[in-house]
């Protein structure tokens, strides 16, 4: 089937196809701090399409409904298309990074309950937090549609903290991203990786982005961890 | 009474009392942008005060409960003494200020529906954005009163709103802070006068500390208009 260039954003390539369905190329750069440091990591893009779609197809068996369709390749997701909702949805179950930042709380901490944030994404925004109130007042989307977002993304929580927790590592946060498809459904949608999550071991060493961010060690030997540990369970 | 001092903040000074209450002087500093600027305008604190007062006494009417007992003098407030919530209560009919800013939304849009947020109240972090599942998680305050909060604020704004709008003026933004009493009883506190909120008339000029964030004209003529509309009025 012929495909059509769509989007290229920081580490995916997005190609349309003519059946509503889109192919995407996971890319082997790294940015970090919004572009404010960029690399490539040879194999970088294998191993977060190997990565996500095994979640993916772990999510699927709870009845979390994905855009995911199949690999193709070792390096590009089959995927319905969808209208994405320009919100970036950060699920914490320990404080790290920006909100360890912005709230000046230890990297680590235990927080009491899941925190669920929304960001409006908007890189020449430096995609900046919005409240649910905000969200519905610029009709980005409605109350109905976010409350779905907010049950869906704590489900996914509990399924990945699980799962993650079987293989020795701790999942500290997450970013996810939501569409709707042609019929109005909502659907999860992008990647989820060790590019959009924080995974640590016990020893809270990190095994995800983190390790280009703060130049902590090697990326590309986390990521295959993290894969091989998945490989091994799933 | 003895009274010891208790607190300096930007525009006020607190004394507390023994008897659980406090007195707050208006003072006539302004600052804007987190004090990057700074100045003085002789006669601000006063008419803070005064309006300050006719608001609270006008809330009090509708049965809102707030710290406020008594204006002492031309520029005191006598107060019931508060364990201050440090969240900032934004409440926005119109989009100015920094949700302009932050979302790249137009001076003066007409939001879709009314936006309560929250800001952590501390200056080193510059009072950033804080969603409830963090106010909560950061152990600030509970859920429940977090919804008190909301509700209270959301009538706040219908009270007020309506009252500008008797008196020629759109009431397009405002900050609220809440406390709890000895009792653990939630009231609205601090203060509600032209540096809190943004006025305009029909014209969308501003009565308010804009004129001195903005350099765009007069600010105790300005204030000194919104206090001769509410002794008219009330």
């Amino acid at each position: 089937m012929n495909s059509l260039f769509l989007y290229e954003g920081k580490a995916k390539k997005v190609f349309q196809y003519t059946d509503n369905t889109v192919m995407i190329f996971f890319k082997d750069d790294a940015t970090a701090g919004n572009r404010a440091k960029e690399a490539v990591f040879k194999g970088k893009g294998e191993l977060n399409a190997s990565i996500s779609a095994k979640l993916f197809e772990h999510l699927h068996k709870y009845s979390i409904d994905t855009h995911f369709i199949e690999l193709n390749g070792k390096r590009e997701h089959h995927c319905h298309q969808l209208n994405i909702i320009p919100i970036e949805v950060v699920v914490r179950n320990r404080a790290a990074g920006t909100f360890s930042k912005r709230y000046s709380v230890e990297t680590g901490t235990t927080l009491r309950n899941v925190v669920v944030e929304w960001c409006l994404k908007d890189d020449a925004l430096a995609d900046p937090p919005i409240c649910d109130d905000a969200i519905v007042a610029l009709g980005i989307t409605d109350v109905v549609t976010l409350n779905n977002m907010r049950a869906t993304s704590i489900s996914v929580n509990n399924i990945l903290t699980q799962l993650f927790r079987r293989v020795g590592l701790q999942l500290v946060d997450f970013k996810l991203e939501f569409g709707l498809n042609e019929e109005g459904k909502l659907l999860l949608a992008d990647e989820i990786c060790p590019d959009t999550m924080r995974l640590w071991n016990n020893q809270n060493e990190s095994f995800d982005k983190d390790l280009f961010r703060n130049d902590s060690g090697d990326l590309l030997a986390g990521y295959r961890k993290v894969e091989e540990l998945l490989i091994n369970t799933l």
